[in-house]
């Protein structure tokens, strides 16, 4: 054990993740906004079922310590942080679908078309899509114009074609593929990268850091992304179901080729302490106040489900 | 015939619908922005596939008329039109799934989902619907950041689960249910009616209307939107699929009550005539600057297809 993972960062993260699901709870409320005509019942509670599902919510707190460097916290972090999550939820959600992963469970819980039907949960990722942009677009935010059109713009790249979407149709293709080790490489900072990445950048937009500041965040979040996948694929390699909540080996049971099957668990376990002390490096700007934050990269390479 | 519907509106559209193309065919590049990783060619295609299928284009048709009543034409108006093109073709890419419709033909074309598969069908229309964001978003548009975010703001809840996406639950609940008229209207003003109303106050937005005129243009897409779910419940009544290009007759094969299966043909056609006559009203104050859109509304009500 080390010090970073015992109990002080986990109710650090637990705390965030109830902040975080509070905000959700709030936004995914029955009452229509503004220019709304109604919120369905039925697909809104797919939606809830979809994010409210006790999640970790690492994404969201990224959002919320990187923005806490620049002493930016409240409301504007929680709604940007709140938004990631729908995205995040929303893909898997689609990705759980039969005619993608088809997956029953997800947290130990049915998945959304399983505890639904198959068309609200397409229906209900689509939505959740849909709302995270109208959750950072609104004056809610208490946010500048131009700080919501760079969320909103930089969570669209993150997330459509050139981004987490591109990333899955890439995962879809490699079945039975053998990729380079480059082209794995792309895949994962597309498909499981650009999010984290943009949790790190969004913080220090929220907050008004400088260019630098967002490029720095943003390799920080780019490298804890790459550690994200290999204890991913080390999981998929090694854990049981069980710890997981959802089916594991599905990687080679797919043929999927990943950097940990390719080139072994020892080598994995070596790249992620070394991703670990590249993404503690490029904190050292931001000193004592960057402990959140240097606690997560060290959980994300170290997480057990 | 009517000398509204002779050539010259027809051919109005069509030129409008090639500029909308042209825009669209250049925003679904193969060259990944700013931001983006890459932009994987099969699931670029199924986005191609899905957008540039030779449709009327009658949504973007509004928004630069609406525009143009305003003096605001060009890159603006014609960025905000494709990326609502974007997210009604989304939305069919979806409907036409398995799940949901399960169509085969759209357009006398296989539908994504047949072209490619299901899975590339759900991430292109993933995909579209992310991108329509990046394309209002962008300050490619010219537009003020105020405006990008209230036309970004607008979308989202047009599109989402209090607009479209919530009307298209509304409407797989319905089958084989017998809604009062008055659930039929408002399943019919999320499903149909929130984006063509988007698309008119869209153009009040562009180009600088005040909120009059942007409440008196969403009246009229509202009305018009009516029309053109009345025409689409005539049509599926009356046309041959061949003529439709898609199976027909569908709304009854599954059970779903319409207000022109309720009420009758006839009914339905004084109801047209009657919505025309409020769009038309709707635009006195725009003089003869409105004309596309009065000639738009006949069109939306007489069509054949």
């Amino acid at each position: 054990m080390n010090e970073t993972t015992t109990p002080p960062f986990e109710i650090k993260l637990a705390v965030s993740a109830e902040m975080v699901e509070d905000t959700l709870r709030r936004l995914l409320d029955t009452r229509p906004l503004e220019g709304e005509v109604a919120r369905p019942q039925r697909l809104l509670d797919a939606m809830r079922h979809g994010v409210l599902n006790g999640g970790k919510r690492l994404r969201p707190f990224l959002v919320l310590e990187t923005a806490s460097l620049f002493d930016a916290q409240g409301e504007a972090a929680l709604r940007v942080a709140a938004a990631l999550e729908c995205v995040h939820c929303y893909s898997l959600v689609h990705d759980d679908l039969p005619a993608m992963d088809d997956d029953d469970l997800r947290r130990g819980q049915p998945t959304v078309h399983r505890a639904f039907d198959e068309a609200t949960a397409i229906l209900a990722g689509d939505s959740l899509l849909t709302y995270a942009f109208d959750i950072i677009a609104d004056d809610a935010t208490l946010l500048s114009a131009e700080k919501r059109l760079a969320l909103t713009l930089r969570l669209a790249r993150a997330a459509g074609i050139g981004g987490m979407a591109g990333g899955q149709a890439l995962d879809l293709a490699a079945e039975g593929e053998t990729l380079a080790e480059e082209e794995i490489l792309r895949l994962q900072a597309m498909k499981t990268g650009a999010l984290i990445r943009y949790a790190c950048e969004a913080g220090a937009i929220i907050g008004s850091g400088n260019d630098a500041d967002r490029e720095r965040l943003g390799e920080f979040g780019a490298a804890i992304g790459l550690a994200f996948q290999l204890a991913d694929d080390l999981l998929d390699l090694t854990a049981s179901s069980e710890a997981m909540g959802k089916a594991t080996g599905k990687d080679a049971a797919a043929g999927k080729a990943t950097l940990a099957s390719l080139h072994g668990i020892d080598w994995t376990r070596a790249q992620l302490r070394g991703l670990v002390a590249q993404a503690r490096d490029i904190l050292a700007p931001y000193g004592e106040e960057a402990e959140g934050l240097r606690q997560a990269a060290l959980f994300v390479a170290e997480r057990q489900n």
